[in-house]
């Protein structure tokens, strides 16, 4: 058995935004060697998620507005975790829905995806470097 | 290291449906003759889901009527997405709720399954063929 | 590829509580000797979570209301599943918004987490035994 780890680093200059890490994890599939096996890619923060879904900018700000709605920013005092001097009570909230991790099957050497799928990192509490973890194993 | 892949394919006559797909995957664990590991099952696409909950015909009615209060279908021009021509952004929106994947382990053979663990595939714009993967790793 | 199973049992005495499971995760990574892998944890009940956040009180009580929020619990009537003499389709529900199970990456014999990734076991319908599921392959 194989296995590879590589971590991922951003700084996004606002609050949230995404980016798109699909050819970058693609290239760790290839660093690895792995044929066979499964890619596990994480968040390591718990204010940011990683997902997949479309790359379609309509979408993505469906998204936001969409996650305002289900778990607001603001007022920051609604929410007890913001008591202990954060204000990003919504972000872990909004990682909640939106989902920590991705496993991915490998196969033939490559990411076994269907058509539209493309994998993000969602910086969610941001102006700061955070990290998303690569994790491959097979053969 | 043992690997086995095989792609389920669905045409659901309506917009959003249920299909449990326990015993297609069981039936794939045992091809495999993986006798402990783990099974990957995704939704290929990005308006559809996989995941684990009951069989039960009143809980699905009611996932139907929350995933219509989280994220409604219509007006379809609510959605900036729907402005490429699709009528389908709710369908992106209720697959995050949802989930893309489950990873199940695989022991002495079998889905290693709590009481009322079953699999579903969840169509949230069919209509059309579409398909879900599963990928098994193990020994 | 070595493999590892255990059985995580517990009963939380109110309807919904929170139990912070790393260590006893990490314990089970150090008994399995695997060095490199992952570790997949999986609540074998449906209306019960396996997450990754922070462990924080204050956070807590904000997921208790956010869910109350998306999901409530009463009037019971809401819900068809509970016309099957089930009070608990709310959890369900819940359990659904915060997930199933997480895949965390085993590196150096360790949990390969970023600074504050807690697991927890998520009781959403409790006052009975029940349990979570630890699945560790890797070399």
């Amino acid at each position: 058995m194989k296995s590879f780890r590589k971590e991922l680093w951003f700084e996004i200059p606002q609050r949230r935004g995404l980016v798109n890490i699909t050819s970058e994890v693609s290239k760790c599939v290839h660093e690895s060697g792995v044929r066979e096996g499964l890619v596990l890619v994480n968040a390591m923060h718990i204010t940011a998620s990683v997902f997949i879904n479309d790359d379609e900018g309509g979408l993505h700000h469906d998204y936001e507005l969409w996650l305002e709605k289900l778990a607001p920013e603001k007022p920051h005092a609604q929410y007890r975790h913001n008591r202990t001097g954060e204000d990003n009570a919504d972000a872990h909230l909004k990682r909640t829905i939106m989902g920590r991790e991705v496993v991915v099957a490998i196969t033939q050497g490559k990411l076994d995806f269907g058509p539209w799928e493309q994998i993000f990192y969602f910086e969610l509490d941001g102006q700061r470097r955070k990290r998303a973890l690569v994790k491959i194993i097979g053969e």
